[in-house]
């Protein structure tokens, strides 16, 4: 697309610094990126859009969108067992957003570049006359033919979670005033965990070739289930009480039960939830001790199709919430 | 990202099936794409973003917008000498987005897909309380270490233009109403440059392992060569008698020499403006037969900096229009 010579400078000045790891990247003044996958090995794409008013409020730190937005793609590639290797970003931004604005982005793009070992290939800066607009395209390397799919369940496979569920939907809560008598260590705990996710590249790429199938949960932990189950062609069956939750998600439980469902539905955890066959079961605890990442078993898949949750009275949840459609 | 069910509905019905030559787009179902590059090539990433009103108006035909998109990520994988392989698509759609428009945008992908050998690999869709909002992100493929750049011209070599130039701005003008008494067939053509440019990417191709440096032409010729001259340390000069035009920008000029500038410097051509030695006139001949386009020699670089661009009565033409900035 043509660009106006501020595009050029504003591309100059706090983009192409993004680049310094990737000598391909051409420094953002070329017409493209040049990639040089290693030998023996796929790469695997996600892309992800947010928009102001819709994904975020627009009035969060510009570093924390930045990075939520570069974690959700670094989820993406945990859930295949990829490791990142560069991002593309688009930008589309209305007049409002000023210099201090896109520095406070770019610093929290390159904290986070640095935490995961990423780091900026290209991308586009353009004007709107709506709201900002971003998009981040993730791409990462995996062996050939290892990647992690939704697909590939077995029956009797064991399910398993990484991390705590749940906290990130709490947190949309108490952002929104939904949440009272918590205390504020417990708020900001699970506000953090909504707005910076946790990508789990490590166990994703430790259980490649250990697990039949996984995905990241960003839907909610029963529908990205369903997802698995249904692509897999199997039934889901997980125990609530395994569920694996945070002192703060224990917290709000013991305040309103009925707050379970927003947190087997609610989605945005970025955990990992995938499929293992019960003989691997020793691996797993060796992985969730050298990643020091929680790894909970909480159900299994069996024949048949849908998801049920069992409840802490041994009956099958039935949860209102949308989110999750079955086929 | 969270999907809801409209979403995962609209991806199955109109996205997946432009999948269906790229088995690791896992009919867009899962959590990444998994592409399998190539042994011995590099790839080459390339992304724009369009925003209705900013860079469309919004009420051209649907499959034009889209093909127009890829197409500006098409030409420049040709100006790296790059073959397509696969792109990701992001949309941004206004409630207003119904699915007649979305069917017509995904007709214009699948007919460009078809004739340009590339398929969709993956991609978000979300809801926006803007502008329609569109990002393609091209991926091609090119023999290792053989990517055509913008810094690696010589001096005393030439530069050489595919097609004819200016029809693209020309076809804009036309459109604003800027340009009268031209008859209909030619407003016709310089609007379908404008509307449905042409990526030149078995030129790009051929061009790889001949040219020294090479772009596309989106900003203008003038500031694309400033591109190439600025990256390679050296001056370049061209004729603007030697330009390439066509019948209808032949047409413009009569009637207002004036538009000269329009032609030199208002951009949207995307076509290939590269450096070539001196040595390789007679292979360039042999591969404009091949392609059957034009490739018109109309300069050469030389030591020193800045774009020279020598009018009709020999005199250097001094430009109004933005758009290049020297450093």
């Amino acid at each position: 697309m043509p660009q106006q010579t501020g595009e050029f400078e504003r591309i100059a000045t706090f983009f192409a610094p993004l680049t310094e790891n990737i000598p391909g990247a051409l420094g953002l003044r070329d017409d493209a990126a040049v990639l040089e996958p290693s030998p023996g090995c796929d790469l695997v794409v996600t892309t992800d859009t947010i928009v102001e008013t819709v994904h975020f409020v627009g009035d969060e730190p510009a570093d924390l969108v930045a990075r939520k937005l570069l974690r959700v793609n670094l989820s993406d590639l945990a859930a295949m067992g990829a490791r990142p290797y560069a991002y593309t970003l688009n930008v589309a931004f209305p007049d409002k957003i000023g210099d201090a604005w896109l520095a406070d982005f770019v610093a929290g793009l390159a904290s986070d570049q640095k935490e995961f070992g990423i780091a900026l290939a290209g991308g586009d800066s353009v004007s709107t006359v709506g709201p900002v607009t971003l998009t981040i395209t993730a791409i990462g390397e995996v062996a050939s033919g290892t990647a992690l799919r939704r697909t590939t369940a077995q029956a009797d496979d064991l399910v398993y979670v990484t991390g705590t569920i749940g906290d990130g939907a709490l947190g949309l809560q108490v952002l929104r005033g939904g949440v009272t008598g918590l205390g504020p260590a417990f708020e900001e705990s699970l506000v953090t965990r909504y707005r910076l996710p946790q990508p789990r590249l490590g166990v994703g790429r430790a259980i490649c070739g250990i697990a039949s199938a996984a995905t990241d949960v960003s839907d909610g932990l029963v529908a990205d289930l369903g997802h698995i189950a249904d692509g897999s062609d199997l039934a889901v069956v997980i125990d609530a009480e395994q569920v694996p939750l945070s002192g703060a998600a224990h917290a709000v439980m013991a305040g309103d039960p009925a707050r379970l469902e927003t947190i087997l539905t609610g989605g945005d955890d970025y955990e990992l939830v995938f499929a293992v066959p019960p003989t691997e079961k020793g691996q797993l605890d060796a992985i969730a001790t050298e990643a020091g990442v929680a790894l909970t078993p909480i159900g299994s898949f069996e024949p048949g199709a849908g998801v049920r949750v069992r409840g802490p009275d041994g009956e099958d949840l039935e949860f209102q919430q949308a989110g999750y459609s079955h086929r």
